[in-house]
């Protein structure tokens, strides 16, 4: 089945690709700028930065040492879009594979001389990861051999010992392989370099060994920590693990580690990370707006992990953080022409600024960057989107569930369905059954959508309910032209932080469904710095389909200058009072630098 | 004379080391550890970690590329103190130099090929440093002859041309060396380094050429930005260049950049940068307790630029910036027993944690660290105490003008005064007149003093008259006997921040004297997340001559888990009252592992 993650066993089952069809919508518009943009895109920097050039020997080599793994992850992305430029891409790796399967352009000279810093088994799992794409949704070919022979390869060079990758990946993508083959020598391998974690199985390094996850073994860590995307890649490894061996001690250690990270380490958005220098998750209610880091990688990440602990539990609560992450960090991320990227996704920016034209060399910048000399993010935001629709909904014995609102057409048994609905900007959505059948629809009502209402057309219950957060469940059979109608309540609301979140005491942020919403200043109108928002109900206006919310707030030009601290207290409050129109976040910077916030002084 | 900074202009003129000998107190007894420990501690690390062993070509070469500057700091520090090390040091240092005068023992067969990130410039900066410390504490030997030598291969590589290297230091140190040595050579390089700067003169860096300040010339920039060491000895030099040229212009430029800096882009203590990514100030009032970088050399530079600054223009702000980060950001560097440091001072420590036994091969830790990869702030401090006594008076043609109450005698003209003080922990500071002459004494008033009250004894004016913060001046003829007693208010006081300071909203910290005070949790007694301060009067008590501050709490244990933002506004206010002990931040984690916070939650 084309479905990135296909576990055995669990409460939910993927559907696949096939099975759910977007049409234009909020989620379908943007996975088709993936297939339409985005993947070209990615493909022409990558070959004008040289980085496919490694895979046909141009020297000197460029780029990282990972930047095989950049190349595997649009391979991804290309096999889930059934893209036509694979084949010419996969045929250029697969010629630069070596005779006993090992692939990498940086190190073939000096094999795993550097666990911690080489990414030589993160790259090698990329690479089984476009080959599982590849064989569900195509078979057998160039790219599904040159995957399966590098598996091969790890397994031989890797099955004794104690070695681990440095930076985590591979254990998922032996999973995914064993569960498309059917061959344990993968599952065994990434349950042994799961366990091996921790032990410690990598050297010491300046930033500890918490940052790869190495300070502990994973079934006792108490949360995520260290390196975001390297601790949730490993989580989500973990969990494929668990689900495959029936290790329920592994499943809960990962779930208990997920509710601390979510407690206490994930910002308003979803974006995880806090600490740019080792790009780390920081202390507990260590969450700064302005320094978050909220990598869009771990963001992905996060969603790949809460996606994997759904399926397994189905417990709600892992597709609300997901969606509140697709909103907020995924759909960031992207310029809307598809065509440049962040890398971080600070919830605040003081100064507006450009990156530098051309690659950006750092992960900051201030606007989103066309590429980066560390261009995961592109890749990764391609590979996510193009299978996109297998977080869309799933099945379980009793029927199909449907975890988030996008316009299009899920197929599951003899059953169609279509769903329309403008969603995250309304709330209305509607399932029309175009092809009958048995079964249950169950669909999820988030936690913010208190007073949701659901009906159905038909003999059943033809008079509306209350649809209290959680999923609300609907019994077949069902007819061709039957409808379901939940309305979810779309009232702006003002969020406040736990006050242990010292960096945003005395604020509050404006979300609206899923979609946080920010305060934007293109060129220095308004200017944020002075603003103190008064908690009255936001204003809705509808400005090209978009919904923007118009607050009431306190404007004070800043104070003059002078040592900043003195013997008064002194507040921004009572200044002019002004209009100040507040922008879904991740709309902001698609108009020149501009200065922004999440969270306002309120 | 010795003294480090000698102007040949300016409204007030140093006075020599030997003109201030410190008595016993708080800076005699540092000065007193950094001589009989600190120096001999700074030494045998370096000794084992091979860095003096680089200098024997010993192989491989081991440390940092900028290693060689460490044992030029402590040459330096050796230099004022007179320590007896120095010869045998010197003579190491010495034999490696070249026939040319180069001297690296890093990049000595690929000489200035890395301008950006070689440092050869700033390590031969330091080498003259330490050559003109000798030259004024003992005259010419071994070690003032190598630092002329390498001056002079410098004025002849880099007399033409645009470049620059990517950290300043050589600026001062050429201005200095001019001063020593009258040679215009030497002040003529170091005013085109200031002026090529900016130009640019460098390659572009991934971190941005604000980070060594090749953005802007510097009389163009409106504010210090960047790598915070860098810009503070760029600033320093800067200063040299001006009051030795008579360059108003550039003066006021540098002026103008510190009052922004000192209005926008200061912690409470005096500390320096916010951005531990690349040591940077950051944007204006981003300024995070938690991660509040604050690096002890740049405590250090900034001491430097506010002598130099108050050098020139006589303004009573230097002198108060300068004590605030004497006491807050140099003392807190310093363990109490000399021999451990930090290299960042945060003004919160959420989780206690203990660095690495050993080498601490980051700046970070949450305790003090005997060594660390970098470590130029061991040897920065060594150098500073070294020379404290530079900083404690002055003197102009109407006389002498005490900026810091520290106990000891003071030399000027005829006159002989004794410092009685028991300060920063009591208000009071006698001046006895030891012998007798003419000229005004003028003792500085901090601006926290009002209400400070001065008396003399003798015939001129007996009767005890205000002292408004500032300068007091009291003039002669003075007798061997005459008596000036200063009584400086020391109650303790809530600050309160800037409304723009982000980071801080909501929170008061407690200042008493100079001092900043912190809550510190040893252990987990008491738990500092839960703390909301009342911002009733701190009650003082002493303890082993120390003074501590209790004040009222609220302390509610953090609520349970879950999502940490909400519908409901949540404040911590309504726990159980308790007393908490506050301590001089200076004192903080000298009894172990602990959380600290200066910022209280009020």
């Amino acid at each position: 089945m084309a479905s990135p993650v296909l576990p055995s066993s669990g409460v939910l089952s993927p559907l696949g690709l096939d099975a759910v069809r977007l049409a234009p919508g909020f989620w379908g518009d943007r996975v088709r700028l993936n297939r339409e943009v985005v993947i070209a895109h990615c493909r022409e920097w990558m070959e004008k930065e040289g980085w496919i050039g490694n895979f046909r020997g141009a020297l000197p080599r460029r780029g990282r040492e990972f930047s095989d793994s950049e190349i595997y992850k649009l391979l991804e992305a290309m096999a889930w879009a059934d893209h036509p430029a694979l084949p010419g891409l996969a045929a250029t790796v697969a010629a630069a594979q070596e005779d006993d399967g090992y692939l990498n352009t940086r190190w073939s000279r000096a094999r795993y001389t550097d666990l911690e810093w080489g990414h030589e088994l993160y790259c090698h799992g990329y690479l089984i990861q476009a080959g599982v794409a590849r064989l569900r949704t195509h078979g057998e070919d160039e790219l599904t051999r040159a995957a399966r022979r590098a598996a091969d390869h790890v397994c031989r060079r890797f099955a004794g010992g104690g070695e681990v990758c440095g930076h985590p990946e591979i254990e998922m993508a032996l999973v995914e392989l064993y569960r498309a083959t059917g061959a344990e020598r993968y599952l065994e391998l990434a349950a042994g370099f799961v366990a091996r974690r921790g032990g410690p199985a990598l050297a010491e390094i300046p930033f500890g060994r918490a940052y790869f996850q190495d300070d502990l073994p994973v079934r006792q860590a108490p949360v995520l920590r260290g390196h975001a995307v390297r601790a949730l890649y490993l989580a989500a490894g973990a969990v494929d693990v668990a689900v495959e061996t029936g290790d329920r001690g592994l499943l809960e250690a990962v779930e208990a580690q997920w509710e601390r990270t979510v407690a206490a380490r994930t910002h308003l958005t979803g974006g995880m990370g806090s600490r740019r220098t080792d790009e780390s998750f920081g202390d507990d209610f260590e969450l700064p707006p302005d320094r978050a880091y909220a990598e869009t990688c771990a963001g992905i990440a996060s969603i790949m992990l809460a996606h994997r602990l759904h399926l397994a539990t189905g417990k709600v609560r892992y597709a609300e953080l997901a969606e509140r992450t697709l909103y907020n960090v995924l759909a960031t991320a992207l310029a809307l022409d598809g065509r440049s990227f962040f890398y971080a996704n600070p919830l605040q920016v003081r100064v507006p600024a450009e990156p530098p034209a051309g690659v950006n060399h750092s992960a900051e910048g201030g606007l989103r960057s066309a590429w980066f000399d560390v261009s995961c993010c592109p890749n990764n935001i391609a590979r996510t989107l193009a299978s996109f629709a297998a977080y869309v909904a799933t099945s379980d014995a009793d029927g199909v569930q449907i975890h988030h609102p996008a316009a299009g057409e899920i197929r599951h048994g003899g059953l169609v369905l279509r769903v329309e609905t403008g969603y995250p900007w309304s709330g209305g959505v509607v399932v029309r059954v175009v092809s009958g059948g048995a079964g249950r629809i169950s669909l999820r009502v988030p936690a913010w959508a208190e007073g949701a209402v659901v009906a159905r057309t038909g003999p059943a219950d033809p008079r509306p309910r209350s649809a209290p957060p959680g999923y609300v469940a609907l019994d077949g059979p069902w007819r061709a032209g039957d409808e379901i109608r939940l309305d979810l309540p779309m009232t702006p609301r003002w969020t406040f932080p736990d006050p242990r979140i010292d960096a945003l005491r005395g604020t509050a942020a404006v979300e609206r469904g899923p979609l946080v919403y920010c305060a934007e200043s293109v060129g220095d109108r308004p200017d944020l710095a002075g603003l103190t928002a008064r908690l009255a109900p936001p204003v809705e206006h509808v400005a090209d389909g978009v919904v923007e919310l118009e607050i009431r707030a306190s404007s004070r030009p800043p104070a003059g200058a002078g040592w900043p601290y003195g013997p008064e207290r002194r507040d921004a409050g009572d200044g002019e009072e002004t209009a100040v129109r507040l922008v879904p976040y991740h709309r902001w910077g698609n108009r020149g630098p501009a200065a922004m916030r999440v969270w306002l002084p309120a």
